[in-house]
């Protein structure tokens, strides 16, 4: 193989399941041709109750394993880790790290601003937004909330967020109860809390790769609330920031994927394929020696 | 200190996170004057979500790092793992280990001959009572079904169980609806299709340590579904199997108890509260590499 011949790009995507194949599934026609690894460290999720201190530590190490495939970039495809690991990941990679919260709330600041204007609220200095009542509303896990990762991103753009913490809602999209009563009457009661304090909310933005399965039924309580949301998922959002900040050119390669889990293979293919709209072949059981 | 001197025993206490609380909550009046090691594995929670391969992993770690504090016994107050991991580690440690699922068996199963007596069902061998219809229905969750323990455990008795896999229990414990008409219509449905496809029980054995705090919600729903059955936790149960199995004498000095996570000591201490039914003062955080 001659050394002028153009490496194809090998990216590397992370997940403390398999929510974040929403990611991997939105990064496959956008960067074809690449190489793909996906880590789902299944035996220690969900990372979503747990403590900052041990998600950097989980997050540091599936991305050391991460490493060792050669990947040239690192997509962190966790709402969680991206709220309380990014920086450490930064900070240990020698390769770019992107996470799932700038990209998400971007796209949330886009769209609220198209509402607003379509609303004629006058665009001021934008501090101004970020000071008054909230525009955006996210759902997200109580860890991803604690962090207030969402509101400093929204603030930096000018925008006040609005963060609710949804722990039922991962366990009722895994039980595969996505269009179901008992889920409509969680998400009615997480929505109505929410909205009671932040009624002024025109956009939600769906902060845990798992809630994308519940679009539809969010769509429906919302418009049974009478108060309908422009909502924006992150993993599109994620995956064009990918693909902008990823400087190899597109390759005519066949794109290649390699699947890792931590634990059971068996429950990461048949959940899995939900969130990649495509069967999972191959599954590879690693261990991290947690 | 003389070598005569009786060595107070000292008991360590294993769970995947804080319902194992409520097996050392009915320890501490039974087992007086010992020295308890609790500890929660609360970096790696829920366990019964996984395979039993990374569960015995998990385990034998937590059990090694009890060991090290010089317990005598290792209660296993975790259905999962007793389930999952009990011979492991029965065979990894030098100590007696006593797990949750045959205490809690055979105090359902003193319930259900006591039922079926009264209904006058004759006692005739009791391989007869294993292949009738099931009399024991145990709510657990995906793991400890899968691994269909309490179904071998009932049929060394003589009895026929059916198993019912409750993935949402926990989560809606942990959110604190303990007594909320989600968790109502919830367990309704998991009851529903329990008894609709084994409608000869007479026992209901709750076999995970988060249930308990679910039994009046529970006793309500199964009165609404006229199908009132005999509640059994194993809590208490395995209480008494520890105690009877511990040679020490009863020691005069006060308790004194230990408490250990692997992960957010906050959240250890305001929930394990509620299970412990009294405050949890110090709790060390350890970290077992995971």
């Amino acid at each position: 193989m001659s050394s002028t011949q153009t490496k194809r790009p090998t990216i590397g995507v992370f997940d403390s399941g398999f929510g974040g194949l929403t990611v991997l599934r939105a990064l496959l026609p956008l960067i074809p041709g690449a190489e793909y690894h996906y880590l789902g460290d299944t035996a220690r999720l969900p990372y979503g109750a747990k403590s900052q201190q041990t998600i950097a530590r989980y997050a540091l190490s599936s991305a050391a394993f991460l490493l060792e495939q050669r990947i040239d970039m690192l997509v962190v495809a966790c709402n969680t880790a991206s709220a309380l690991a990014l920086e450490d990941l930064t900070r240990a990679l020698p390769i770019p790290v992107i996470g799932v919260i700038a990209p998400g709330t971007t796209a949330a600041a886009a769209a609220t601003a198209k509402t607003l204007k379509g609303m004629g609220v006058p665009r001021l200095a934008s501090e101004t937004w970020a000071s008054s009542p909230a525009s955006i509303l996210v759902l997200a896990t109580a860890a991803t909330v604690q962090s207030a990762a969402y509101t400093r991103s929204c603030a930096a753009l000018g925008l006040a967020a609005y963060e609710k913490a949804c722990p039922l809602l991962v366990p009722l999209v895994e039980e595969g109860w996505t269009d179901h009563p008992v889920t409509e009457q969680v998400a009615r009661i997480y929505l109505s809390e929410a909205l009671a304090e932040a009624p002024t909310v025109t956009t939600l933005l769906l902060g845990c790769t798992h809630y994308p399965l519940l679009k539809p039924l969010l769509e429906r309580t919302l418009a049974d609330l009478n108060h309908p949301l422009h909502i924006i998922d992150s993993a599109a959002a994620t995956a064009h920031a990918a693909a902008r900040i990823l400087s190899a050119p597109p390759s005519n390669l066949p794109v290649t994927t390699h699947f890792y889990a931590t634990d059971s293979i068996e429950k990461f293919q048949r959940l899995g394929s939900n969130f990649l709209g495509q069967p999972l072949d191959q599954v590879t059981l690693i261990d991290l020696g947690g």
